[in-house]
């Protein structure tokens, strides 16, 4: 049994809970706009249960290290190269920020055929998918890095956790040709930290190679995982290297005091950095497809081949695009007319109304098996 | 044994090869220029020998499906899109393609802070960490994919192969920093075809999960191995997926009649395509760092952060950076006056002066152990 909390309701909800905490009506929007993204694309890690608790425990109701400020203003410096913008976000709500930034990365593609912001003293974006799936949907090809909060991820060959979870996100204007945007979009650890976690409490063990315990050595016991690995080894590992050396470029510091100021010396930065990337596709159309097909065509084509052979589930395969699972899930709120919660979850979306007074009845809600 | 070759000798000899076969003087430099680029940093995949064997298979020696032609010129198409740029190599020389690529988006980069060449109708450009180590060696973030010539990976979940092992690379601007730049590049399946070969070969048996057999069945024989798989299973599906999108935004056929003429109907293409980005790194500095660090002291101290607390072999860790061991290369290269070959690569340049007429005396090499 799940419940359908219509947007308009999920969304008055999210927004009056970032209003009680400060944050201006605009920044509310954003925010509330991106909870609805994912809870309509069943991303239920980074819903508004898991944004709002995020900004509790690191954000702006975390007085000693706030690490997120309401009503904070992005200084745009100047820079001589028209395509890249470079911002100092001060620790503005990261969805308000990363929507702007690709909003901007488009306008600059529309021009130049590519456009880059790149963020200094950032507060965590959430789900980076997210942001290149709007931006694919309108037709863009888009990409985003940022580092992930905490330095929890063994780099190989290493014994201590130096690196972040390091996720990257891809996303391609496929609807015109396959009905949904192509969406890449994954951490560089082989699991993340709250699946370790999840493990635990189910006492599972977890899959060979994916944790090592506190003196480095690999584990597949949740509860002796200190800390986690990158997937496919050194390649995994490259990965999510890339989004330190993009962090450093930038302006970010060392990983390991990263979102932890306790830990870090005086004049020492602990804020993670985003990188946005956005092409247009005309900038890349060398205008010349077989078989008389024009650029929606050919990739749709490109698309069949690569799942066709038996390949798709739809053929007795097994393949799957990715962004396929997220498509699914969107139509899925379409038909319910409204964004799917869980009962536990809507507890805690009881719980949000009740801190900022908002009015919640679940009595009211649609049901669906 | 090996021997020392000097740069000299072994670019007049790779020079005079693709003269002979037709190719200008400015390609049979730049096609030596790159040999000469792999064989100091130790890619014996990629060496003169490689490059002028792939030329004799599909290249300008192929008489009935030449893949590369002599002499072709670029078509630069026009473009409104002021940081990208879009070619029509015509089957050029791939790797006179990827340098002149590289170095104007080093050009536009300048300009704009990035800048992009989409190109079609390509060559194999042989190995891509090459063109991004020598744009991050001029101070760049440099980044290359393209569509490997064959589809010999199976993509997750399916049996049949539709995907090439498609690489990337990447290169980052770390020399002040760290001595030599970070070089990030590898193929999205879990080994090389070449590999499986070798395997068959030497009568070793394959790491698991690398290949399928003619059923889309997991083997670990070799001589069962007909395809092979993506690396870290979905995340390397997604990765090999990204250079057949591009390849298809750009102009790129389907993936399963690439470089393979004969099974392609009329008006179809068969060649790959390459993507080539390159960031200014000034335009992603925004100029506060922390402890009164500049950018590449930054960089420094997040690198040595990633690779301390015992991670470094030099620590008594295992950890290394992407293109340390091509940069150990090159530096024995550099201790020993010149290019490094082995018994049985010697005999292939002798093999390649014999067909081109040239004189090449193994007597007169020195000799290292």
């Amino acid at each position: 049994m799940e419940y359908v909390v219509p947007v308009n309701v999920h969304n008055d909800l999210v927004e009056a809970a970032y209003r009680k905490r400060g944050f201006t009506e605009d920044e509310a929007k954003q925010g509330a706009r991106f909870c609805e993204l994912a809870a309509w694309h069943g991303i239920k890690t980074h819903n508004a249960i898991k944004a709002l608790h995020l900004d509790e425990l690191f954000g702006s109701l975390n007085k000693t290290n706030p690490g997120c400020v309401p009503g904070a203003t992005i200084i745009k410096k100047p820079s001589k190269y028209e395509a890249c913008q470079k911002w100092n976000a001060n620790k503005k709500l990261g969805q308000a920020v990363a929507f702007e930034a690709m909003d901007t990365a488009m306008a600059l593609a529309d021009k130049y055929g590519v456009g880059i912001v790149s963020v200094d003293q950032a507060f965590h974006y959430l789900w980076g998918g997210g942001y290149v799936m709007d931006a694919a949907k309108k037709g863009y090809i888009a990409y985003t890095n940022c580092t992930a909060a905490l330095a929890e991820v063994v780099p190989f060959g290493g014994k201590f956790p130096t690196l972040g979870t390091n996720p990257h996100s891809w996303g391609f204007p496929t609807t015109e040709a396959i009905g949904y945007p192509i969406v890449i979009d994954w951490a560089t650890s082989v699991v993340a930290m709250g699946r370790v976690q999840q493990f635990k409490r189910e006492g599972k063990e977890l899959p060979p190679g994916a944790a090592v315990d506190q003196n480095g050595n690999p584990t597949t016991d949740p509860s002796e995982a200190h800390a986690l690995t990158t997937f496919g080894a050194h390649k995994g590992y490259g990965l999510a290297l890339i989004n330190e050396l993009v962090g450093a470029l930038i302006g970010g510091s060392l990983p390991t005091i990263r979102s932890r100021p306790d830990q870090a010396g005086a004049g020492e930065k602990t804020t993670p950095n985003f990188f946005f990337q956005v092409i247009h596709p005309d900038a890349m159309n060398c205008g010349h497809f077989a078989a008389g097909r024009d650029q929606a065509t050919n990739l749709k084509a490109v698309v069949d081949d690569i799942l066709g052979h038996g390949n798709a589930v739809e053929h007795g395969g097994g393949c799957i695009l990715p962004g396929r699972i997220e498509h699914d899930a969107a139509m899925r709120s379409e038909s319910a007319g409204g964004l799917i919660f869980t009962e536990a979850e809507l507890g805690e979306l009881e719980h949000i109304a009740q801190e900022c007074g908002a009015t919640f009845d679940r009595n009211a809600l649609k049901r669906v098996d």
